[in-house]
């Protein structure tokens, strides 16, 4: 059994890759839900949606987001009611909102809710929230000579991620538990894969859960990254922006520091290849891949790479 | 000011004519809300929609309800996960009953959510729900050989009336209070216009507010109604399937009668001069005149008639 870390859209690609390189129902992926949020009343989960979606193969791939064959007809008739509609809920997106907030409502926990939306995608991946309590980020920005704390979507969506980032906290992790499932699944992972996903707001939620953190540090020969930043910059999102101010250098390097404690080896693009030394300097095994994923077949083979690297 | 008890699109129809008649402004609708009911954890009044939308010059007047222009793509999403989806919700309708959810969550009542949608349409006119309390039709119909209970929409819609009925109530409406405005807009108004719709379950549960029926007794001499019973049938909907049942006969004397303690004037269609006589017995003034709004045009003609009948 293999286990991932996953956030959103990165892991997803990834997450396609590894499920052609191993039987799907070998994988237990457990993702963030700090980005969930509420909107119009619903509760929406991006990161969840973002991998059920990609495994599903019903993603679109050119938008980068959301689904495919995707419209906006409810969002653009909620606008006549003066509603901020600047998070892009898409119909057939909303029709998950609607019964993922329904079960909730019911009593559903959202372990449960995350496993039958799966199942109605076809999704033979297992896939756990983080946890069934309420984590959200909130990020404090500097706007206006002060600091004020916004929710993450309102930052990275409404304000396209442009204020300044002074601090990150992840509201309700302290008490958080982990999922049913969750302890579980990195106790007996042959391997554990961490995304290249945000280190910050990706997987730092996941290690803030009480637990998460303490059972990978005990596995950590398992443990391996895939490093989300290439190059110097984010393959995609706003991981700069996040990093930086936190302290954590923007560099497969800086990575490899962030994650040493808990990961032995870490996958670095090609183009990085010459921050190997830094990265081991860290601790840290470094294994050059060729990390962009630019389709399915790309992917696999890199989670083929990854999977090696702790074999 | 003129106020009119209003149930769906019989009521809708005729409000569209009376405001071609009047100003709109002077015209108050206390609307039934007693079909409202949770779809996918949304508040759906389809009475208070069918006249806003109707009034907004918005309503499919093809299909005879609903929005011009509608498409269903969150519903037939919303199949995937095996929820019931026989009551058709809209993808443009779906965006107010979002809307009204979440400000009722809020805690706003139903009459400032009211408001607030029929503003947002730029309906001139003021609609008030009859309370904002929570009343519900419920009906019990003969089955397998049972008596059982269902919700209006249930028998309505997804049963296509078909169940023959054995009983109606309206759950709640002993302790529901009228919406504010509501008791003052029967005291102060010029003329009450009962609309053409189902006496059983439209207005039915209007009068089952404790208030309103003494309110409409008081002013017995300024309140006409329209009978929606046109030829022995009702023009459109179920009344014919619920009167009978509970003792009403389906003719406009029928209707007479069951009105008679708060209601002066019955406007009978044409067909039915010959009925005049019948509804006289039941002490009500019989008016004729041509009912079936085919037309804005025809309406604001049958809004003229009903009104002299009071003035």
């Amino acid at each position: 059994m293999l286990t991932a870390l996953a956030g959103g859209v990165g892991a997803a690609r990834f997450l396609a890759g590894l499920v052609r390189a191993v039987p799907p129902a070998e994988v237990v992926a457990i993702v963030n839900t700090a980005d969930d949020e509420e909107f119009h009343g619903l509760h929406v989960s991006p990161d969840l949606d973002s991998v059920t979606y990609t495994l599903a193969g019903a993603s679109n791939s050119e938008q980068g987001w959301g689904l495919a064959g995707e419209s906006f007809r409810v969002l653009d008739a909620l606008a006549r009611y003066g509603v901020e509609t600047w998070f892009r809920l898409g119909d057939l997106d909303l029709a998950t909102h609607l019964f993922r907030t329904q079960r909730l409502r019911a009593g559903a926990p959202l372990s449960t809710v995350t496993a039958e939306i799966a199942r109605a995608w076809g999704v033979g991946t297992r896939l756990l929230p983080m946890t069934d309590d309420r984590v959200a980020t909130r990020i404090s920005v500097r706007r206006d000579g002060g600091v004020h704390e916004c929710k993450m979507q309102e930052w990275f969506v409404r304000d396209r991620a442009e204020p300044e980032v002074v601090s990150v906290r992840f509201e309700g992790a302290s008490t958080a538990r982990p999922a049913p499932g969750v302890l579980d699944a990195l106790e007996a992972a042959e391997a554990i894969v961490v995304c290249p996903s945000n280190p910050v707001i990706s997987i730092g939620p996941l290690l803030a859960v009480p637990g998460i953190r303490d059972a990978l540090v005990a596995r950590r020969d398992r443990v391996v990254a895939i490093s989300p930043i290439v190059g110097g910059a984010p393959v995609k999102g706003p991981a700069d922006r996040l990093m930086a101010p936190l302290g954590i250098e923007v560099s497969c390097a800086g990575v490899a520091r962030a994650y040493a404690d808990f990961c032995s080896a870490l996958v670095i693009d090609e183009i990085d290849s010459g921050a190997a030394e830094a990265v081991e300097a860290a601790g840290v095994r470094a294994v050059v891949a060729d990390t962009m994923m630019r389709s399915p077949e790309v992917a696999a083979a890199l989670a083929r790479r990854t999977l090696a690297a702790v074999a």
